[in-house]
């Protein structure tokens, strides 16, 4: 059968159904560069304006994860479990979540990636650790991942090379919203990772990718067919991101407070978060017996951390670096704080430092914002409500425009219902 | 206000309307190339799937004409006429309708390209007279236009630069079948050349590229308004093209119908398509006194035709050239023929060299289709229904591929409707 770009492109901005031989070819054909990258961004729009039925998507990711190598994670004596968030504000769930799964007998290869937009990189907020490095080779990563139990480090270049290069495109294309190429991209790469099992946090609310609950729903009712049909065992949590996790948005604040967790306290979202990522990981990974909030209480969680920084370079003991300015954002009104947009905090953070706007920008490390009180809190007015952190004190004012309509306060008294962190489970 | 590529594209994927300002931006900004072929095929996509208002489709196409010269012709003491088809399987009407409306009073300026996929090129057609030269400088043109009354000849690079770069980009990425690019395509190019009138012929059925009489009035509407609202006296024809225009498809095959048509003969759509569209030209010109028919009678059309052809470098008594090879299709039965597609016999005719598949590929100027009987006429089984010519007989099975079922011959006696060439006036 011959193939053209053009004709592909066609069958879905017409409303058909790629067939499975289009789909192999043209994800082969652009890994290659033989489609060239005005006519996948013209299938892209089409796939997100017009959709793609679950084989589609299916066959998509297969094509996806053939377009690289895959890694095996067999020779392990332990199971292996990993977890993917889809992103958000204060998100720093990997840092606690990867050593304490470790703690309690299960082995995480998490690879990760950056920032880009207004949500945080994992890497990025590590990297803030003195002496931290992201980039390991196979050999290295396997070796911290059968020592410690964990790694957190990039993913290499052999892994889906097909949606390295289609992600790239989609954020220059204004294509990254379209649940069939956000759940393949996803899945397309834990699958070419090899793991055993695998806990998706799918976040709904407006510092997330999906806003409303049902996009968030459909797109994890789509990854887990996915990992399902391959053969690995996934679960996902549906979970809030209408306020920001925890109370800081920053690569060196958000580790602070990983280590408050792991240190036994925290904010209460992170930590519950945290757990119930944990035991959704644990049980996917067979190990039920476990108990990560013991894991937490006796400092072995915290062992496995301190262990998997300096495996990788980093010194758990070094000083953070803090930021050079601050400026304190005071409560417009005395109540109760009925709402903290999670989106405009993380474009804050993002404008202060924290994010990149390309690729190629650097972060700094001690920019972001921190928070004094969250939805449910009772306030003062005048007293601080947040602090913003840079080394460019110039960017204040960007970061204060995004803030404007952040923070709504009700008046004392008023109901509040406080929304759950984990709002439905879907296997 | 700031503008970056990806929220336009986002605006127009959502289902929004695009501001003045980011049409002119992203226009400009893709001709000067700081908006990427990437992102502009996954705008065109976008609108392909989600339309335009026509609001929108105006400043689109002024946008697209302010990125270039705009010519005058003001200086002529004719009043001008201009002609556009969207383009069809045997549509050679330019050839005999330029020289007659000449003939008749007025200046025709009738800047043509050339043919790609299965409709020909009025370039291409007259090239296969011996000498004859399409390439023009504008001082050439305007020195043939004033002396003949008529000239036809390569656009120059100057006029609306974006959409040459645009139609390229459309051809490659499936997004050339949409209403706002085509119209906003064809008119800017149309307004930008400064002609005083402008009649289109908009065609329907399967050799046009709008398949139905719906579509092709939508076209013609939005044609219609734009080149009104620039100045422009403009007016279409809806006209059939579901069989092919005259006996004919092919380039130095369609010269010789044309002067047929010239010397007072050929056949009677020809001859009558191209009255229709002479007396909308001479109407919309002025030129409400011009008799068309006696022009073609007297020879006058046919004196204007032979300096038209002499000015630019061609000699009108040259013999055209012919075809090495000839295959002749029979008539498969007796009865009435009830249809001949135009599509396919584009397709076969394509096929045989007439056309090309990529912009760079030479055209066979004698390769064609002739046709030997059209729908309403009576034909014996085993007759002569088609010849086809090619200089590479390799390419006969290829052709005949396409004509597999272009043909339907009903019963003796059974009702035959006969399609009007011309379906409708749209002013």
């Amino acid at each position: 059968m011959s193939m053209d770009a053009v004709s592909v492109i066609r069958t879905k901005r017409d409303g058909g159904e790629l067939s499975a031989a289009q789909i192999d070819w043209v994800i082969d054909a652009y890994t290659r560069g033989e489609v060239a990258d005005y006519q996948m961004a013209a299938l892209n729009m089409a796939i997100l304006l017009n959709g793609m039925e679950r084989h589609e998507i299916a066959r998509w990711t297969a094509a996806m994860i053939a377009s690289g190598e895959r890694m095996d994670f067999s020779s392990l004596s332990r199971p292996t479990a990993d977890k993917h968030s889809t992103g958000g504000v204060g998100d720093k769930i990997t840092l606690p979540l990867a050593p304490l799964v470790a703690a309690c007998g299960a082995a995480v290869p998490q690879l990760s990636g950056r920032g880009l937009g207004h949500t945080g990189g994992t890497l990025d907020k590590l990297e803030s650790i003195p002496g931290w490095r992201a980039l390991l080779s196979n050999e290295e990563m396997l070796s911290v991942l059968d020592g410690v139990g964990a790694v957190i480090c990039a993913a290499g270049d052999g892994l889906a090379p097909a949606d390295k290069k289609l992600y790239a495109l989609r954020d220059v294309t204004g294509t990254v919203e379209s649940i069939p190429l956000i759940a393949s991209s996803i899945m397309s790469k834990k699958i070419a990772e090899g793991t055993g099992s695998l806990v998706l946090d799918v976040k709904a609310g407006s510092g997330a990718f999906m806003k409303t609950v049902e996009d968030a729903r459909e797109l994890a009712r789509t990854m887990v067919g996915l990992g399902t049909d391959h053969g690995v065992k996934t679960v996902a949590l549906l979970t809030d991101m209408s306020t920001p996790l925890g109370l800081t948005a920053g690569n060196a604040l958000e580790v602070r407070e990983s280590v408050e967790v792991l240190a036994g306290g925290g904010p209460a979202d992170v930590v519950e978060l945290t757990l119930a990522l944990a035991r959704e990981m644990l049980d996917a990974a067979g190990l039920t017996d476990a108990d990560p909030a013991k894991a937490l209480a006796d400092g072995s969680a915290m062992d496995a951390w301190r262990r998997m920084i300096s495996a990788q370079g980093g010194d758990p003991d070094a000083p953070l670096p803090t930021s050079r300015e601050q400026h304190v954002v005071t409560a417009a009104a005395s109540g109760v704080v009925a709402r903290l947009d999670a989106y405009d905090v993380g474009v804050a953070a993002w404008r202060l430092g924290a994010g990149r706007a390309r690729k190629e920008d650097p972060v700094q490390a001690a920019a972001g914002v921190e928070l004094h009180a969250k939805p449910g809190d009772r306030v003062t007015e005048g007293q601080p409500l947040l602090t913003l952190h840079t080394d460019t004190p110039e960017r204040f004012e960007y970061a204060l425009k995004a803030l404007e309509n952040a923070c709504d306060i009700a008046a004392q008294g008023a109901e509040f219902n406080r929304t759950p962190v984990v709002l439905e489970r879907i296997a």
